[in-house]
């Protein structure tokens, strides 16, 4: 499939429509069905032990599979969060950002579902996978 | 199963242990394997149409959940987020705080998994279900 | 909202169209949003160490909300699953029927979901959690 | 990490512990942290539509995993599943195999995770996807 729009259309996109977390997120990639998004570790981030929270991995999931169905679908999709499952598997080293590596297993006319996995910056295995679902309610 | 910590306990002790949450969160009640908690809802919470964030509503059900395994469990418990999942339904109501009822399914030694139905405050239909587990590691 | 099925017109109708699993459950109640189903266990639903297999208890709670949306959609109801989630809690009793309390969270034109909780007859822990989604296809 | 059994010798063991489902799936390759199996399509699988059953596909995911962790840790293994999540995103083909890819995540001293996805012999896209969690209880 082609890509609808690119990395710097997206971004921008985002910035408008979304501007509760502009600066949370770096698109780093963008791709047929994949996109690759950076989140910049910060203080709001952290948990006890100095770990990254649960939510900050939700909400990076959650907008890795956005800007992928953006990218394939553009602006006009009206894409909202219907489902999401989690597995939190090693603790992210701390001070050091997350990579969300993210794939469109399914694009259809009502339905998305997108899979992720999320990296310590450098590291080799992932610190948490994430599958999320969307809906696209019709025009 | 008695009740460990009561509110103002677990209060004071995520307010130490959890600064970075102070202040979002209202624990309302505790009982057996099972709390309240309320979530006021503030700017950085909301998405684009003026719904709360499926990072929100995380973050809500994953502190309901660990407070409650701070409530059976007391302070001891390092109980950490191994995963969860999700279903988002219906469009949380604008400008309303939402409301977590958590009810522990299981509290064991190693494993422990809380069901979380989250409303707007008011409203009948839940906004959303989680479920979510946690491991807690050997002393 | 008005049940649309009744009982036995369900049981008629799931022998008629999915006469694979004619006999391996038996519906006990239908409500508003809320159904019970039995499954009596059988040996082809064992593992190993004499508990009931996970396919098994997903077969339950997978019928379990598809009875429940015929319940109050009617026979014309062509759900599919789309996803599920299952957190398995304790060993089911050996020998015994399983029963799934089944209660519908939410019915609307596209999307199902329904909330599982499946015991061994006559314990009061339930042995697993499950929700399922289902997407109900434009006619 | 090195495998410590074999696709003979996993097989074997499976038949010997797990006889109700003798014949039902047939390894077709083991590596590190990785298997392949094929659930030959069978009657008993089927669903109004002839499309493969969600439970058939749970069993298939789940032996997956299964398979995976024997693989790794030998037959001293004693996982017992706890948690699962699913989506659902194509009609599996009529009368065709299934293919069940599965990487381990993790596979740790108490917790193993499995991510699945579920093929159509022959298809490029898959039908479903799956992740497992598998609790390693202490010997």
């Amino acid at each position: 499939m082609n890509v609808a729009m690119q990395v710097d259309e997206i971004a921008a996109y985002l910035d408008e429509v979304f501007p509760q977390v502009r600066g949370d997120f770096v698109i780093e990639a963008v791709a047929d069905r994949a996109v690759r998004v950076r989140m910049p570790v910060a203080e709001r981030h952290l948990r006890p032990g100095g770990t990254v929270s649960g939510p900050a991995m939700f909400a990076l999931a959650d907008v890795s599979v956005y800007i992928a169905v953006l990218a394939m679908k553009g602006r006009e999709a009206l894409a909202v969060t219907t489902g999401g499952s989690f597995d939190f598997m090693r603790k992210p080293v701390a001070g050091v950002d997350l990579i969300c590596e993210c794939r469109l297993l399914k694009i259809g006319r009502v339905l998305a579902v997108g899979d992720c996995l999320i990296y310590s910056d450098g590291m080799e295995e992932p610190v948490a996978r994430a599958s999320m679902t969307y809906s696209m309610p019709p025009k």
